[in-house]
């Protein structure tokens, strides 16, 4: 299958090569994949922020441990997950699937109902929690998209996140961000991880069979 | 791209044809592609079981709101975190990338006692719910990979994990259920879905450029 061929190609990037950026035309059906990735009940609770702006990167290098790849990429991705699950949001999601199919279903409008009178009550760092692994699910679509297009990118959760979120006034929006994602193209001779074996623990440590 | 096809085609089956299996060899490069995911820090701090046993499946579909898919699809995937990161899981796992590189290298050693001297200290909570977010990316890689195979999935979160945890002995192994993935083929004369647009918020509110 041409995917784990492209999951066996990628890698998470040690060395950007500065002088190359990735082509808008890429970078875009990345995020078309994060924007198609599935949800739980569909909410997509995240956002994503395409950071190019070199002053602001290098403020955002400085609170991830000096990462180079946060400049040298040409397009960092910052994924921010919704910090709670509101009314206002569900509704605007039930809302807008009604605009969508042009109708409203009885199923769908009792599902809506039952959202709302459990989600808002689990309290926020639950549903900030929840809406974090959903921005992970858009995360790894992102991350296989690179790999298709043969753009090189660096999963990235060493940074701080407070610091983050206040850089790009994430939180006036309800935002915080999870995860980041710079892109580029690897230079391999600065990059010590390109040659070296993927490293995954073996099929009988990972899955189990209960039949 | 081919992805973007594939993600399109994808959706959240809600009628499985029960007298249909998904042939082995596709349910493992599904496994495979899980497996080939990204992790923080390449910990892999999850497991998959893969349940086809018919008793436990119905005890399973008990504690998810009796939804079908879960006993006509013809395997039942169960995404498990790690309850907690010790020092063994760890170690294990720099020790057994050392085995597979065939030497040590300084910068990684310092990484792992960098890890060792935060992660256990974080608490289990954090722990468990960083080792959730890692499963997410599995499992996304996983429904990707259903697509490619042109086999049926449902994403489900609508169960209750501790009682999934008790029907599989999750506990005893230091593992939480935390997302189910039934596989099958899509019974569309019974499925309400499968004819309905797929919605998803356009890219002006999910996407901010900063430049």
């Amino acid at each position: 299958m041409q995917l784990l061929d492209k999951l066996q190609w990628r890698y998470a990037t040690k060395a950007m090569d500065a002088e190359r950026a990735v082509p808008a035309d890429k970078v875009e059906r990345m995020l078309e994949a994060a924007r198609l990735a599935p949800t739980s009940s569909g909410l997509q609770p995240f956002e994503i922020l395409v950071v190019t702006n070199a002053e602001l990167r290098e403020k955002i290098k400085a609170v991830a441990w000096n990462q180079a790849q946060v400049t040298d990429g040409s397009h960092l991705l910052v994924f921010a997950a919704w910090d709670d699950y509101t009314p206002e949001r569900i509704n605007a999601m039930f809302d807008y699937t009604n605009d969508v199919r042009g109708f409203k279903n009885e199923g769908w409008e009792a599902y809506r109902q039952q959202l709302l009178a459990t989600y808002p009550g689990r309290g926020t760092q639950v549903n900030f929690e929840h809406a974090a692994r959903q921005a992970y699910i858009g995360f790894g679509a992102a991350v296989i998209a690179a790999a298709f297009e043969e753009v090189d990118c660096t999963p990235m959760e060493g940074f701080d996140p407070a610091a983050v979120d206040e850089i790009l006034g994430l939180r006036a929006r309800g935002l915080k961000s999870v995860v980041m994602l710079p892109l580029g193209y690897r230079k391999a001779e600065n990059d010590w991880l390109v040659n070296l074996p993927k490293v995954r623990r073996p099929r009988a440590q990972f899955i189990t069979e209960v039949a």
